[in-house]
């Protein structure tokens, strides 16, 4: 195995959040779940949209937002997603590169627009997104830089990549290519919905392919079709060499070597809106990792990155980021 | 003189705020003034985005950011400003509109991109613009819709208009078409550097077609070319029927009918970032003058709404502004 050339690679949607407070009955009239991630097509978006009162734009996209602060952390880190030559795919592209993460592939001059998603928050501060994939559905296995996946220590892939065909083959040319050059895989299962969708392939993937799993409470369980934590801890320990499973105010818990960890959550000051909260803790767990911390300092970090995120709008927060893990002796 | 189809209309460069918190030095680097409003060409503002770090982007634009506030305290709004059919422009359409204020004109199909203000927020929360304003400054009197200018109790103007010649037509022959109709007209000095460009200008104006002026303290001492506060109010209360001057900290006082009012600034609990501060002082005083409140009510409409927008990252905040008028029992 070579030397690395980037501790993590990222691939997944590239997306601009349009971010909105909205009250509940919003989601009633427009017929969305509640704390869901929803697909939508370019007309019921721009119909969701128009239902919204004033919004906030911020660079968003799951693996991106995990690998934007991975950069922030000072970690190695390289990104992979599809973006147009327009406004929104300028702001992605800068906001991504500005956190040290390099993003080389050039915007596509065709096609769809730039990939977004209306992040709609409640007063409760929980988050529900339609999400529009425009251009990034067009992401394939020819947009996959095998020397950059090869060099990389990590390789972190997102459930969602799963939702369309050609970026499903860019999923599994990319885990061939990290697992050919003896790299780890890592898998978020991004959200219960996708699990539902997707629940075969993903089992079959987990335990095969997968070396990494980071996953919430609910789509562990929907996963494994358990309503047992218990149980689906167990089933997920024999699939994987370390999971990390949120659990919201809870914590985590850090499976690695047949050992169960409880890490507590931070206590939060101030919620403003939990965008992000999972995509952080995998930035934090993964820079645990990347830097060869146990796994209970890989959960703390995990904890920390999701706590600072939870208490700003939007996903994105490097430089508080940035400040926290120095504060906690960790930079 | 009719009846109103609105109680406020403006005018003014519609832009998109690209908001990135930054440190002192990046200004220096970039050699741009701290707390000033600079207009930048194309390449020189792709220069500056490219020096800073993760951004948020957020409608803006001074007199759009009072209308936006005005649609949101209930009054009949109406804008008037020029934007490209791009991601930035259906961004600012949106923003407007989503907060009741009637924004009729197509978006251009050809020329510039739409115009963007990189707000760059020192850790101070003072914050400096670059102005790249794109299609905004192909605002015409052709675009001056003159039955709506007649039907709008006030028309608002910005004294940003003024540096392009184009748009400072716009201004003369909505100035004309308001006083023709027995309205009045409004004006915003903008900015001080803006003021040290147009001092002549800008005091014929305000002499002879202003009815009601805002401004900061350091723009009244600029147009009047004085130290002494004392004598611009003099000055002023002899050139308008009514005058706000804000002074920061310190409150504000409006002059009218020849009395001057002194109103208290209310208590911050915690500054993010002044910008917004002037536009939405502007709009919770128009408020207070569309409503037929006294000077100094209008005067504790605009401070109440300036305190509010400091208080948030950006320049609109048409719910939090919504609430904090009907708490104070102004709704």
């Amino acid at each position: 195995m070579t030397d690395t050339t980037h501790d993590v690679i990222g691939i997944g949607n590239a997306i601009v959040d349009v971010i909105a407070r909205i009250e509940d009955d919003v989601l009633a009239d427009q017929d969305i779940p509640k704390g869901a991630m929803m697909l939508v097509e370019r007309e019921r978006s721009g119909a969701i949209y128009g239902s919204l009162g004033e919004t906030t734009e911020r660079s968003g996209g799951s693996v991106a937002n995990t690998m934007a602060a991975l950069g922030a952390l000072g970690r190695r880190s390289a990104y992979i997603g599809k973006v147009r030559d327009d406004d929104f795919g300028a702001v992605f592209g800068h906001d991504i590169r500005a956190a040290g993460v390099s993003f080389d592939a050039p915007a596509a001059t065709a096609g769809e627009a730039t990939g977004r998603c209306m992040v709609m928050v409640t007063p409760d501060a929980e988050r529900t997104m339609a999400t529009y994939l425009g251009v990034a559905v067009d992401l394939g296995p020819d947009d996959v830089d095998a020397g950059a996946v090869a060099g990389s220590g990590i390789l972190y892939l997102e459930g969602y990549l799963w939702d369309k065909p050609a970026a499903k083959d860019a999923f599994r040319r990319a885990m061939h290519v990290a697992h050919e050059a003896g790299r780890k895989v890592a898998l978020s299962l991004s959200d219960s919905f996708c699990v539902d969708r997707h629940r075969e392939s993903f089992r079959e993937i987990v335990a095969g392919q997968i070396d990494i799993l980071l996953a919430n409470e609910g789509e562990l369980l929907s996963l494994y079709e358990t309503e047992d934590l218990d149980a689906a801890l167990d089933a997920v320990a024999k699939d994987v060499q370390v999971a990390a499973i949120t659990r919201g105010a809870e914590g985590a818990v850090v499976v690695s070597g047949g050992e169960r960890v409880m890490v507590p959550a931070y206590p939060v000051e101030t919620l403003v809106d939990t965008t992000g909260a999972g995509d952080l803790f995998a930035a934090g767990f993964l820079n645990g990792m990347a830097t060869g911390r146990s796994p209970e300092t890989c959960g703390r970090m995990g904890c920390a990155a999701a706590n600072v995120v939870i208490q700003v709008l939007g996903a994105r927060c490097s430089e508080a980021l940035t400040a926290r893990f120095e504060a906690e002796g960790w930079a």
